[in-house]
């Protein structure tokens, strides 16, 4: 290979890249349809659009953390969206709130995301401990944002069944 | 970065990592219930979860041409799982004709890419020319992979719903 860290820097650039594109598809999901059609369940007696998104908001917010960049903005949607599924809460922030959240939310990732370095995306993430790094280096955090863009793909697939 | 090539390939590493563990979700999946399971929808007027492992099989089997790695093995589900949706054909493989399938492909795709080098993750895939490739290098073949990857984890999303 003619340059290595060019490699490096190029596959860390896809990965953000396939977030990213995932990220969108979810905006563009929610901007498809009248409001009052993400208050439907994705299929019968499971989760609601609309709880998916604030669901998606509480797992991606706690990048900020998981990745060393900061607290969480939106802390306590854990006990709406994370700790419970759905319809256990009685009222919902309403989908236009949940949107600026969502909106808030990808601009600070965007942020931190373009100015990290190739050593900090392959450095642990915060949940892992510097001994246990050490034994399994593939724990990084390039592996979270693997994983939370493939946790945006997963929920996609559901709220694509939904009949608006 | 001490050692860029170490990197550029324990990213690689990291990201077949990934497609092999919801490769495997997938698998887990088939085997936790009675095969009558299976037949239902996921959800009301969808796919049924046999239909979603023949896609499966059909979408990661195109992997095989598209990265040069030869030709499809199961070709003839293309027109059963790829060109139409489900119930559009009266009769579909069995169950276990597909859990076997999705079994020799898997063992297919894993040999070929425990062999493949950094560079050839690098290069181009082959529904992209040259010449584009030239313009967009990202267009390679690991990201048909973060692409593949997501799309198992997309169909996930679906699996999990069905009222086994």
């Amino acid at each position: 290979m003619e340059n290595n860290q060019t490699s490096t820097n190029q596959i860390i650039k896809q990965i953000i890249n396939y977030w990213a594109d995932r990220n969108k598809a979810v905006t563009v999901f929610f901007n498809k349809y009248d409001d009052s059609a993400y208050l439907k369940e994705v299929a019968q007696n499971r989760s609601r659009a609309i709880y998916l998104l604030g669901h998606l908001i509480a797992v991606n917010d706690g990048m900020l953390p998981l990745l060393g960049l900061g607290e969480k903005i939106f802390p306590e949607f854990d006990a709406i969206f994370l700790s419970v599924p759905d319809k256990s809460v009685a009222d919902l922030p309403s989908l236009t709130e949940l949107k600026q959240c969502w909106e808030k939310l990808n601009a600070t990732l965007a942020n931190h995301f373009n100015k990290m370095t190739a050593d900090e995306w392959l450095d642990r993430h915060m949940s892992v401990s510097p001994e246990d790094f050490k034994l399994d280096p593939l724990r990084n955090k390039l592996n979270v944002l693997i994983n939370r863009t493939n946790h945006q793909s997963y929920h996609l697939g559901q709220l694509y069944l939904l009949n608006a």
